[in-house]
């Protein structure tokens, strides 16, 4: 049960974005901007690295959502996303992009466990300053997003079908304001 | 030395929002709703929030950063917000303000450690749902924001004078993008 009054209609961070509607209109920027720029990094590499983390952190929530739209980036391949979370360094992506989640599982732990070898990994693996840049803030705002979600204790959907339906509207419109109001799939 | 090519005058989270103002934007937003709103709690216990997570995190830059801007709002009660940061039990300030602060330090280590009877604790010591909302989400907030700037290695100036300068400017000011950007007085 939730540790205030939130919307018992609305899962995870839906009902907090419902609860605060002034923090979730920052919180949906950053999000757009973080998991759908095309810049450097795919759609699919962030939605892995946020899936990551939020692996990392036990955030039930979290995980699966950005894992099945993970898995809508990657035209359905669920078993890839499940390999990055089981042992990304056997998964098969690239080395670059395990390199970054090198530094996104650092970043999981704390600022200062990112080394300066981690950096020069990533760099040999081709990866620019913006592609570290974007790592390091999207592993960073999943340890926001994660500890709003379980620190409030949100209600987490135990039924795995409405995952999907939900990735599906997200990769389709994004991460604006109206997809997290709106009650409707789940 | 940075982990990535920044400005070499900006120190902490300042040269990571010169380097990405898109992301910067939704931040400075959200830093000014989360630490200037004076419904419920205050400027000051939000800021004390932010640094005694930022002192857990051991973040140099946004633990000194935001504890002058703490000691700003305190008429300059530097030893108050030191004994925030070495033991809030025993420090002068109130039983609700106490029970915060130990839901904050849960959600620094992950969201699930916030236990309900943490939450009932605060709300004996008369914590609003809207205050235990803003604990959390300030908490969480730091978490992002002490891995960004230590994540990337960014500056911390040693010389202490500087920060209450700094921390002068915000008070007036606040956390909007120009004052991120300005590189005036530190």
């Amino acid at each position: 049960m939730p540790h205030i009054d939130l919307d018992k209609n609305l899962p995870g961070i839906r009902a907090l974005m419902a609860y605060s509607p002034e923090t979730a209109e920052p919180l949906g920027v950053l999000a757009e901007i973080l998991l759908r720029s095309n810049t450097g990094l795919s759609p699919s590499d962030r939605e892995l690295i946020g899936t990551y983390v939020s692996y990392l952190n036990d955030c039930f929530y979290c995980n699966h959502s950005h894992g099945e739209i993970a898995v809508c980036y990657l035209n359905g391949d669920r078993d890839l996303v499940e390999a990055v979370r089981r042992d990304y360094k056997s998964a098969p992506i690239s080395e670059k992009l395990k390199s970054l989640l090198q530094i996104a599982g650092k970043v999981q732990k704390s600022g200062k466990s990112v080394l300066p070898e981690d950096i020069e990994n990533a760099k040999q693996q081709g990866a620019t300053d913006r592609d570290i840049h974007d790592t390091v803030l999207i592993a960073a705002a999943f340890c926001l997003f994660n500890r709003y979600v379980d620190g409030l204790a949100t209600i987490a959907p135990q039924d795995m079908s409405s995952y999907p339906l939900r990735a599906q509207q997200i990769v389709e419109k994004g991460y604006g304001n109206h997809i997290f109001l709106n009650p409707q799939p789940i």
